[in-house]
């Protein structure tokens, strides 16, 4: 089995300038032998939601002891603590912002902080920048956990419980789930919070039988759909709700652009119900 | 000799989204030691002329043995096909609709049909999803070929033609080339199918000699330009048609961008002829 | 240690056509174990100081003995010359048009000149474009270099001295500090091309000690602002001045795009005074 150390990142960055650049120099100084594989670097500027998200749709496919390292910092230079996050079997880096709401495990999770200033002085930048933590410590910390310094001893166990975004979860009673816009992908697709275990569970819930004349329905602004099978399963330019590949409830037009279509933002609400 | 498998991917997914960081995951989990390369994800949405243009100028440049991923899929999850394409010295594996059109050849190229519930199925995800086949089925697919099961072991010989753009080729007469525009880069620069071994065959067939008021012209919309050497060869701003560094056919405007001055989309007419 | 040879490509290609692709391809074909990472590709087009500063950005971070491919090419096909310049400890390959203003240091840098008729020859694409010297020059040259041929072999002395940008220093007088803008990221912050330790030293000159009534301004346009500690110094929407991760003096508004709201472009001036 090859044991090459994998480290992930993603960021808001882009790819414009060299940011996403340093980092790679920074991880290929102190482990030459990491593989680095570029999740994102355009999340949405500032957008925690769509960060964790991406990072929480991508995670399951990546082997074991893959670290990542994940960077949108509205904050950066401000108090707020970097993380990391040790779960059973992967590691995250990054700032303390919401940003692992969807890997973060209240049982399993192990969370430290890392601490610039004491044990983890010798795992980073000589000199940290106020703007600029992915490549003066978050990306050092990476390395150093590739070659295999304990998490122990670069960073301390957290003293308070890692922020979760508010918009992890979506709300519920017997009328209505309350969901919320989490992404906006390539494509124009919005990504809502509700998955579909979620739903089911609702369902079952309260309308454990549907009558032949009631269906699900989708709402968003003024707009409904219904839930189905593919993108091709309305015309062209047509609006359709779906699970998506991650098992989310997505809102599409089919080969056109969702969120313009229906000017729907980050966090947004979205609703389901039976009709 | 380097023995690394080297897996490259095209799509239209876009660098924003978790869909090309998850089929990399895949291919660590299964195949950790294959090297990846991305050739584009930025393929306009659902242009599968763009991306098979695309593929076909980069395919001569990689190493024997290199496996290509190629997802512009505006059908997936309806009845399309997924393909193998083996050729002499390269693997291609995506949807059956046209991405490949410039790297089968007739004669030497072997096409496989994915069989998800039959022969493919140990070698795909074990839940498909109706939307996301590039991480499902054609990435753990092209893993499983990089740790070298054979291609006829998880498919099956295609049972008819692989579908062929026809935008491949440009139309002739003694009068004029009719080509068409098939792919719009970066800089805006408009690339059609006509080569420059057509145009020449076609010259010498029926312009053995060109008398010297005479010369060759190339035309799209309204506007006509002639061949120059490059881009510098006129004035900042103007038009002109070069032979692109992939010996096709440009219409480009030095420092400028040519698709968005001549309002070209994909697809449309471009002509050439001798006056 | 490890010893894979590290290949950076810094380029305003884009990532939406094949010509990253098409680099890569040829290294890999002459160089199968090089290491391969991308710095940007989406340096806004021609803009040869934007290029150039970003290469300077990042080159600090990588490790010794990592080759640099820069291709931001305007005059591509015309007379100008292919450089490789040899620094102590990196190397790097590109065309002689100011990309390397940052990077060459006149007493230990050594300037090459490629001869693609001459030594080069072998070690070059046997058909050279005339529009993707990347590919046909600059990306073989690398391979071979990250090989172990010696820079000498495929390369002759230069023997002019290599363009550097006017735009490199800014210039300086009691009164002021003339700077351009050298670069815009992705958020829009300018970045300018003066330097904390340019500042400083000025100060230090003319400006030994401060009156309490006196304060640094920076000045674009008819804008003009304090030098902040971080982004979130000011109100979200606001204007600052602040010095990045890379020590250059920026500036940003916080969580908004000061190119845009300032309409500022590559090589405006800005002004930094005592008031």
């Amino acid at each position: 089995m090859d044991k090459t150390p994998i480290i992930c990142f993603l960021t808001d960055f882009g790819l414009k300038d060299g940011y996403v650049g340093a980092m790679k120099g920074v991880v290929l100084s102190i482990a030459p032998h990491a593989r680095m594989i570029d999740i994102s670097h355009e999340i949405d500027s500032f957008c925690i939601a769509s960060g964790a998200y991406v990072l929480g749709s991508v995670v399951p496919y990546f082997p074991p002891g893959t670290i990542f390292v994940a960077v949108v910092d509205p904050g950066v230079g401000t108090e707020r603590k970097g993380l990391i996050v040790k779960n059973p079997d992967k590691i995250f880096i990054g700032p303390d912002n919401g940003i692992f709401s969807w890997v973060i495990d209240v049982q399993s999770s192990k969370v430290f902080w890392i601490d610039p200033d004491g044990v983890s002085k010798p795992y980073i930048h000589s000199r940290v920048s106020s703007t600029f933590h992915g490549r003066d410590i978050f990306s050092p910390i990476a390395a150093h956990i590739a070659n295999g310094v304990p998490v122990e001893n670069l960073s301390i166990p957290a003293k308070e419980s890692p922020v979760i975004g508010e918009w992890l979860h979506p709300q519920a009673d017997k009328q209505v789930i309350n969901g919320r816009v989490v992404h906006i992908d390539r494509f124009g697709n919005i990504v809502t919070n509700i998955t579909k275990s979620f739903y089911l569970s609702w369902k079952d819930r309260y309308f454990p039988a549907l009558l032949s004349a009631q269906s699900t329905v989708v709402e968003i602004g003024s707009s409904t759909m219904k839930i189905e099978e593919t993108y091709a399963s309305v015309p062209k330019g047509h609006l359709l709700a779906l699970w998506g590949s991650n098992d989310h409830l997505e809102i599409s037009v089919n080969q056109g652009h969702a969120a313009e279509k229906l000017s729907v933002g980050y966090l947004d609400e979205v609703r389901m119900f039976i009709k």
